[in-house]
C-alpha cells in the first residue's frame, strides 16, 4: 500500500490515504519519496481549478527520492539511485513531439497528479522514461522545485536561443522567478527583476539581478524601453504586456511561462514593427531536465525552499496560499 | 525638376506637381521611375490614417526604374543600372540593427514616402544602399510589387527559418497574400490558403496552394487543428486569432504582417501548451530583397499585376479602393 495525503473532494484539507498501486508495470519505476515541492498547480489540481481533478486527489509533482524498484524492461534506473519526478508521468514516445525531443509538447502525456496519485506519499510511481537521475553533488532538499518551477523557466532558455549576450528580463520573483535569476546569472546575461515586491528587490539582486524595476510603476519601465532581448513572465495576472513589449529591442521576445487567464491584448503593430514575438512553453522534457541539472550542480543554483514536514502538509498549503513563501515550498520526512 | 502626381491634402485627389529636388547627395542615386506598384500604404499615407504624412504628398514605394545619376561616393551602382526601391529610402548604418543586417528594423530608417517624395514620379531618389539592382532575366514590368509586398512575406520565411518540410497557411490572398503562396511553393512547403472569397479558392492554387479554406467558416478552420508549423496572416482585419491559433502544431507560429488595427486577444494557455507563438515583421533589408529577387527569377515567381499608365493614377487607387485589384496594380508609361 502507499501511504498519501489526499485531497477527497474539491478544496478539501489534505488526509491520510491509502491506495494498492498494484503491480509494477514493466516500464515503470517505484520511488520512495523523500522531498516533495509544492508548486502553485498542485493547488489548482486540489482544487479543481483546471475541471481536469480526479477524487481522492494526491497532489505532488516536484519529488526527490530513491528507486524503490523498477519494472522488467526498465535497464537505465536502478535500485536505490536518487532520482527526481516533475510534472510528467507518461508521454506517448511515438509522436512527433516525442520523437523530435520535445516530449514535453506531447499531446498524450500524462501528468503525475492528473489521472494518477503524485508525490505528497511515501512512495510514487511513474514511467522510468519521465525520471530523471540527480547528479552527483545535487543537494537533494533542494532539488524537488527544478522539476517543476526550475524546467520551466529553464527550458525557454534553450529552446529559444538565449545567448550570455543578451539582456532578460524576469516578470515577478516568487516560486519560478527567483530560479530563473539564478539560471540567467550563470547563463552570462544582464539581468533585471521586475517586481511589485520592493521587499523583494534586494534579494534579487542577491539571487542574480544586476537591475530591478517596479512593475507597477509604469514611468520606470517606459525608462527601459528598447532594452530587453528576452522577458520571461512568471506571473499569473494581467498587466500591460503593450508596455512591456516596448521595453524589447527589435528581435526580442515576450515569452510566458505564467498562466495569465485574461487574453493578452497585444498591438499587433508593436510586433510588426520590430519583429517581436510573444510565446509561451510548459515545463521541459527529460533531456532538458538533465541538462538543467548539470547545469545547476556546475554553477551552484539552488531553489530557496521553505521546509515542513509531509505531515504539515496543510499548514504548507496555507503558507504558500497566504503568498508568504520564500520561495518555495519543500515538504520532507 | 521632378513631375509627380502628388495629393496637396490629406484624401486629395493625385494631381500634377513639380519640385526641385536639389543637389545629387554623395550617397544618394537618382532613378527614372519606368514602373511603380500601388501598395494599400500609400492609400494610407495619402489619407493620412497614421498621422505622420507631409503635404504635398508623393506616394509610391514599389518602384523600378533606370539609375539616372549616382552621387560622388556611390560605386556599387551605375548610371543605366535597372534597379528597384521599396518602403525604405534610407539606413542609419550605425545602429546595433543596421550592424546585424536588420536595416528593415532600424528605428532611424527612412521611408520613402515619410517626409519624402516616392514614385508616382518620372524620378525618385534614395541612398544608394537602400536600393537594389535586379537581376537578369527578371521581369521588369511585375518586379516593383516585390519590392513591398514581395519583401514582406518573404522576408518572415528567412527570419524564422521556415523549412521546405514545413506546412505554411497564408490568411487573405490579396497583394501581399498571393506573392506568398507562390514563396512557399517554389520552398517547398505545403501551402494551405485561408480565404473568405471562393473566387479566389482556384487561383489560390494556380498560384501554388494544395488545399484552401474559407476563413468565414469557423468549422472548416476547426478541422485544421494542430496542422500548420507556420501561419502568415495578411489581412487588416479582425479574425478568431484563437482559433488560428489552435490550427497550428507544438511550437508553431502566427506570423502578421498585416497590420491589424484591433488588438489580439490571444489566450495564454493556447500559447503555453504547445509553445507556440505570436510575431510580427515589416518588410526586409537589401540584402534580403537581393536574396528574393533571386529566388524570384530561379522560380519564375511574379506577381499577378494589372496595370494602369501613370495619368491614370487616380482611376487605379479607386480600382484598388474597391478591392478590384488582382492581384496588384502597377503604374507604367
Amino acid at each position: 500500500m502507499i501511504n498519501t495525503y489526499a485531497a477527497l473532494e474539491a478544496g478539501g484539507k489534505l488526509v491520510p490515504w491509502q491506495y494498492d498501486a498494484g503491480a509494477l508495470g514493466r516500464n515503470d519505476v517505484e520511488i520512495t519519496v523523500d522531498y516533495c515541492g509544492i508548486c502553485h498547480s498542485d493547488l489548482s489540481m486540489i482544487d479543481n481549478e483546471w475541471g481536469m481533478s480526479a477524487y481522492p486527489l494526491v497532489a505532488g509533482h516536484e519529488v526527490v527520492g530513491r528507486i524503490n524498484a523498477v519494472g522488467a524492461d526498465v535497464s537505465h534506473l536502478r535500485v536505490g539511485q536518487v532520482v527526481g519526478l516533475g510534472w510528467h508521468a507518461d508521454y506517448c514516445q511515438v509522436c512527433s513531439s516525442c520523437g523530435s525531443g520535445d516530449h514535453n509538447l506531447c499531446s498524450k502525456a500524462v501528468g503525475t497528479i492528473v489521472g494518477r496519485h503524485g508525490g505528497f506519499a511515501d512512495k510514487v510511481r511513474a514511467n522510468a522514461a519521465s525520471v530523471v537521475a540527480l547528479p552527483d553533488g545535487m543537494d537533494v532538499k533542494t532539488a524537488g522545485p527544478l522539476f517543476c518551477g526550475g524546467i520551466t523557466v529553464f527550458n525557454p532558455l534553450v529552446q529559444f536561443d538565449v545567448k550570455p549576450t543578451d539582456k532578460v528580463a524576469v516578470i515577478g520573483i516568487g516560486g519560478l522567478g527567483h530560479i530563473a535569476l539564478q539560471f540567467l546569472r550563470a547563463w552570462g546575461c544582464e539581468v533585471t527583476a521586475f517586481t511589485s515586491s520592493d521587499s523583494k528587490s534586494e534579494e534579487a539582486k542577491q539571487l542574480g539581478a544586476y537591475h530591478c524595476i517596479n512593475s507597477r510603476n509604469s514611468n520606470d519601465i517606459e525608462q527601459a524601453a528598447g532594452r530587453f532581448d528576452f522577458i520571461i513572465s512568471t506571473v499569473n495576472v494581467a498587466l500591460d504586456w503593450n508596455l512591456y513589449l516596448s521595453t524589447l529591442k527589435p528581435k526580442g521576445r515576450l515569452h510566458f511561462v505564467g498562466a495569465t487567464l485574461e487574453p493578452l491584448n497585444i498591438g499587433v503593430f508593436g510586433l510588426i514593427m520590430a519583429q517581436r514575438s510573444v510565446s509561451g512553453s510548459p515545463v521541459g522534457s527529460p533531456a532538458t531536465i538533465a541538462k538543467m541539472l548539470q547545469f545547476a550542480v556546475q554553477h551552484n543554483i539552488k531553489p530557496v525552499v521553505e521546509t515542513f514536514k509531509f505531515s504539515q502538509v496543510n499548514e504548507a498549503i496555507a503558507h504558500l496560499k497566504q503568498g508568504k513563501a520564500r520561495y518555495r515550498i519543500v515538504l520532507e520526512r
